[in-house]
């Protein structure tokens, strides 16, 4: 996620990090080159078919449209993923207050908090395809780590755990129905979030829009200078540049939204909200937190 | 549903699998070539009447709204359809938990966990009008799948079942009052996403929004020509195609979204779903889980 | 509820069942008539103030947008109202499984379930304002019906008896609080459905929306025909027609589904819902469950 | 709120109870009066600035999306605010069944259900700035009444006098712990209700978009007769109406709709809703009971 | 946040405080100038390159589009914002009716909501990076204040203590098991609005939305002067202002909606809200509660 304030009136053409101008400036160049060729051999060397601006205004109108639903989708996606992962984060604190009411501040709940932590650092390398086994070995052990990380899904295994410990205060008495009930609430609660995410991160938006944008994004943009020879003159290479930039722009940044656990600009910080729970457990625990993470080059992974 | 990258800009215009072109091909054909004919007879045998672009552009940015409703709307179907299956699959993974916790690893977890297993097969096969049984078998036995299946609704008879041993349970002092409680809860939330998914099933959008804008699509695709004989000359029949590639590819996508459990390429992966829940439940069970299943040629059904 | 498959091309435009051109023909055709003589009369009588297709467009557009929020609005009305009923269905089967887990399969638990089934039934009896005695008669008894229907809200009332009966079994020491508290909060939750609904039924759209889109849409068709005559020449009849047919469309669409209870093409199919609760309710009580109600005509009611 | 069937095609001309055309009336007149100004003048005595349709329309449709914004944002108020009051209904309704289920039909639940109705009629006096003291002298008696009207905030005065008698059930052993907790679930859910009651009420639309999209309007309005003297000639008086009644009658709406508890036209029909409760209650506890409210003159208030 | 009532059509161009007016008018006067320097060499010194509105208003449109995007995305941040501090309140008032029901209206209760009303100024401390320790020290003293403040995250820590204290009744057998069930729920539930604030603070809209919106926008308006030579005549300057003024005037307020806590003309009146909170519990319990805040120059902070 990149982090950094609003640029001022100046600051904002020459602001790079960021911007997906680097990413989609061949063809913004490439559509601005292509209008020059055509105004020029249009005017010196031979009269090119000219489509009427009225004509493409249907297209455009129609091509925003369905630029902006996928653009709202995309970013629905990204906002949920943000609320699950926020959810998580609480569901987490909440879980160390339970422990608290119902069973007390000793080794069981410093332990439960533990696998917690393990859980969601499990979860963002199940979300992100990274291996996560250096940072939950100092919480739960290099053993038991390596175990989790053997199942298909290690988070929910995680959570099998915890519920396993549960399941043994139980047995010792050490816990009352009502504290099995709020806990095991919490847990379900947990394996809600985590299940979104999966979804958002299996699911990715039907394959057959992202077809049909692109490729009429393309087409606008290859008609768009047989259109722009009559109505615009010599600015004709910089409008087609412009709208280039507008609708190739909105769609690399709705690529990136739509699939938000990505390790990319524009992705959701995953490192800094697991350290944010980090720090809450260990404030829990009345354990040294750990800093939180800052942005590097205004980037928060 | 299509799992595959998006593809670079040059093998945009070649990918098929996956794109609805296949099956529009047809109609953006016969409009390009009802455009030519239009401009060749306009233009060398009798002058047409023509329509003014303008005209045409009220018309249409009407059309892309109410495509565009529709469009929403069956997305929002097929989205929610896939959330009440990924809450069906944290409800199952919470079901082994709170048997975890309230009445222990035993058979009667296995048991319980089982039917869960048969349950969201059978809530496929309602949704998909196809035999689940060999399915099932594996997980209820031949005798029990044939006595579920002869219900009208196989899925609510499922989870009754499981209610019924949660009942002897009780009766057995084997589980509390707040492992009743919890465990009829999940039921509950199983149930409502069933319920929920038979709404998706069992009501369509008002069918006579199909018929007012599909009559509309063809309506303006048909007068189209008579509007770009004159705006856009030697490219009127690229510009009719583009156009009607557009707006009949957004309504075929809708028609398949709108119905999200259908077997289609843009329907959802509902058997993969239930290996997920199977492969859950044999993690939860410590005994050897399934592989996911891949898609074949792109599309995981 | 129209019930049918999407008809094919050809069918599209002789499909009248479930379509609602029926009802605003008479409209299209004296618009289309309307257009038709100012065509004539500009030409050979006299000529007649014309109206630029410009002007008109911004008119459209702002209508557009107008006419797609109260569309919107009635739709989402529309699907609350068919989710609520949904829900209504997944909680009578889950009452039946609380009473089985909390109560057991005795004769208490046909008793309730029973009711719920009356429930149901006043329930829509309210909303359609029809006469249910009959349906609830075989459920409840005539005495209890006749007692039921005496009430302002019979709905209610039926709740209220199924909450005397549990207070009753807590008398008896027959439920536990668990038991209470689960189905007492399953009855909360048909009560909250049962005032949604009270709540779609009661609160239509604000009445000046409907005056003010009418009559902007009545203007607007009404000023077409000074618009069309220059752009569109011979089609404009039909160009009028078709813009009529579409914006009435819309409207007379937007009118059925914003009181999405009346017993009209497209409103839900309470009858089929309630026999749907029937069915579970049978099969929960392993009696010989009723056929679904299927469609006459394509129409479900 | 008003309460009438649509109007019929001829009637949709005539009816003014519920339009908004009296409070713009003035407007509507002025703008027509300005552009007929302008056409005379224009035409007979000095040639004026004209501006292109075109330019006009992009500014037309930037107004209309924000318009729709506007509009969308206070419809979701009006309906939120709707949908809490009908929630608060049903729970009245709950608090009714859980009373009897958890401590019987006696004096107590009369108790505890007289102050609900107490309860609404507070709410209602604090969100429309009104007396209720007449309303609830009958159901709480006049010191009671007095002494929470002395509160800064009645309502939860009264909430909190509910919880109070819970507590005093529970120190005679009179309520179990579900029953605790389950009223005061119920209880928080009204709290809840009537928090968000208090936010729509006290947090209107941001100020400064009234400010940006009046003005703009009237911007729109103003500019308007300029652009319409050449496309639309002797109609131009007319459009240019027919665009002030459609602007300024979304706007008069929304300003309505914005603050949904105010006593106006289509305000939510507090009153109503109250007796609703009256009702409800009476019947629940078998008392008869008073009538709806019945609009006057189509309106209920 | 602004209060004020809806300016009359004469006050309407002379607000000026709760407009943005005064933050953009740089800008508005540079475009008119800039448009009045083009009109005046285009016609008096050298004919400049004229762009056709029609083109434009492709531009145009997809422009309002995305700022409607953004503008809906910043509103939707601001109103949950809202909700959840509404939530807050409602849950704080919730926590106080819970005590008096199961642990009674001692001392115990007191010191739990004077804990309540800490955490809500921790909370706004947090969000708005002020210094709250004189509000805290009267409610729970000045070394409790210091010692939560030492917390990297106090609005959490004094969550903490609060279930430390619900831990320790418990201990004392003066809180049962449905107590501590209940208030556990309380606390979750204020913990979650926590949650959700700090993701609204710490994750603003995608950076890279408001570089291409903001770029955008200041291309469209440096174009604009080209577009308007022709079709506006001497009305060029005023219709670029109006244009600059409805698209700068919307960026500048989806900005300050886009971060709602900051202490800006349309933040959210965090200081207002914690007075709320604080009356609720004062009059709670049974002390004299402080007065509302009131705007100052409209303003509520």
């Amino acid at each position: 996620m990149i982090v950094r304030d609003h640029p001022s009136a100046l600051q904002l053409y020459i602001v790079m990090q960021g911007s997906i101008v680097p990413r989609i400036i061949g063809k913004i160049v490439g559509i601005a080159f292509l209008t020059t060729a055509v105004v020029v051999i249009d005017t010196h060397v031979v009269r090119l078919p000219h489509i009427s601006i009225a004509a493409m205004s249907i297209f455009g109108i129609a091509l925003s449209l369905f630029l902006g639903f996928r653009n709202n989708a995309a970013y629905d996606r990204w906002w949920e993923a943000r609320k699950l992962w926020g959810a998580m984060i609480a569901d987490v604190r909440n879980l160390g207050r339970h422990m608290c009411i119902f069973v007390g501040n000793g080794a069981d709940r410093a332990h439960i908090l533990s696998w917690a932590v393990a859980f969601a650092h499990l979860h963002r390398g199940a979300l992100r395809d990274v291996d996560v086994s250096a940072e939950i070995t100092g919480w739960v052990g290099a053993e038991t780590a390596s175990d989790l990380l053997a199942h298909q899904n290690p988070a929910d295994a995680a959570l099998r755990s915890m519920a396993d410990q549960i399941g043994s205060l139980t047995g010792q008495q050490a816990i009352s129905g009502f504290g099995q009930m709020t806990i095991s609430k919490t847990l379900s609660s947990l394996a809600l979030a985590q299940a979104g995410c999966e979804r958002i991160k299996s699911t990715p938006l039907p394959f057959v829009y992202s077809l049909l944008i692109r490729r009429t994004t393309y087409l606008y943009c290859w008609l768009l200078p047989f259109a722009l020879i009559e109505p615009t003159g010599a600015f004709a290479p910089l409008l087609a540049a412009v709208v280039a930039y507008v609708f190739f722009g909105l769609q690399t940044v709705t690529n990136e939204l739509e699939l938000p656990f990505q390790n990319v600009h524009n992705g959701l910080p995953l490192d800094a909200m697991c350290r944010t729970i980090e720090i809450s457990v260990s404030e829990a625990l009345g354990q040294p937190a750990p800093k939180p993470l800052v942005p590097k080059d205004y980037v928060l992974t």
